[in-house]
């Protein structure tokens, strides 16, 4: 048995603390990938057991993200990271306020589907293309979630550029809702209420982008936000 | 003259570093807040140059969040803050984000004006309750910057009831349009437009809501975020 130093010893120790709270970050990540899920097929089924659930378990989402924050916050104060490490826990900062904000819509599409089945059974649509729009936020939210684990630029430029994708699909169900609404009026209503889950949606999906673009940053250490997206090719082409 | 030591002059410099990244956050919520101002003075008078200027005016927002959170990243390397000062320092980068997204709703509200005057003048609505609902959204990201500056968490607790308010307008404006869409489905489209334009203003609330919690953070050294009003009261008169 090799003799550990006290400097490696704590940086060892420094590296575990680090790894805990990517762990963290990434259950919490699961957590909230699940409640959008239940949301939509809860929204989709009309089950309201499923509702009540995703409603109720929001606390939980929120707790983590108070939990990750003490901790990065302690890390800080603790070990006065430099860097690579720095930039890691103010990823993790940011990262976990769009997790939090994501699992929000989640709950808001949970009470937005009571509301609906609660009121109006007669003029339901179908949610065809809610879910096809939620299974690719979901997507990038799960690649986001990866390309931080992994520390992959490549996925998480993947990510930032499926944005356009789910606002073309909300501008998509916008167009078909108005359609709807105009032939019968009735239907005004309820396609409101479509319209805002879909607008959840596609918030959920600059959520997945912010957290792309943290991971970019946390990688290459150089912000991209607000920058265009063939400028970051360039560049990580270039290295 | 009298001689100071080197601890007291670094700690002076410190000082100064979260005095100057303290104005910087103040300068950058002016922008936001003139910003707010402009797009819904745009949309109310139909300035389309002004529309132009909004959403011109977008990437000095991001530019200063960006500046500032490199300025709060450098700060905590070199200088290894704790306690009061990394809360302090913490605030301040959650406290950009927010301001950052208040400015796209700002640049949100800019373009959703110009797409309404371009295509519909016929069914042109009064504005006069987005102005109203906007003049609360601002006050409370004003007063959430003044709270921020002084520290001052009563103000803060204000901001936060008053959110609710917000929400309250926003449902009202919806009922509103939902009246004027069902009596003339011609107004649709537009209606849709102005419905947006409210969720942006209701955004702006839930931003300065935020705001608000981080200094309470800041302040009580307290997670205010995902607790009940009535509990933050309780506590705040305790102490």
């Amino acid at each position: 048995m090799t003799k550990i130093g006290t400097s490696e010893h704590t940086y060892k120790q420094f590296d575990a603390e680090l790894e805990a709270i990517r762990t963290q970050v990434l259950q919490m990540g699961g957590l909230v990938e699940s409640q959008i899920q239940r949301a939509v097929e809860a929204l989709v089924t009309g089950n309201k057991e499923l509702m009540e659930q995703v409603v109720a378990d929001d606390h939980r989402v929120n707790a983590l993200e108070v939990a990750i924050d003490e901790d990065c916050s302690q890390i800080i104060a603790r070990r006065q990271p430099a860097a690579i490490d720095l930039r890691m826990i103010m990823a993790v900062v940011k990262t976990i306020t769009d997790l939090e904000r994501s699992g929000d819509e989640a709950e808001k599409i949970a009470r937005m589907a009571k509301l609906i089945y609660e009121t109006d059974r007669l003029h339901m649509p179908r949610f065809s293309e809610i879910r096809h729009v939620a299974d690719i936020a979901i997507g990038m939210l799960r690649e986001a979630l990866d390309a931080f684990a992994r520390l992959d630029v490549a996925t998480a430029m993947d990510v930032i550029k499926r944005d356009a994708q789910v606002d073309e699909e909300f501008r998509a169900i916008l167009r078909q809702l108005i359609t709807f609404m105009m032939e019968d009026p009735r239907t005004i209503s309820i396609s409101l209420e479509i319209l805002f889950i879909a607008k959840a949606i596609e918030r959920i999906g600059d959520h997945a982008k912010n957290m792309a673009e943290y991971v970019v940053y946390l990688v290459k250490g150089k912000d991209v936000r607000h920058v265009a997206i063939e400028e970051i090719e360039r560049e990580t082409m270039n290295q």
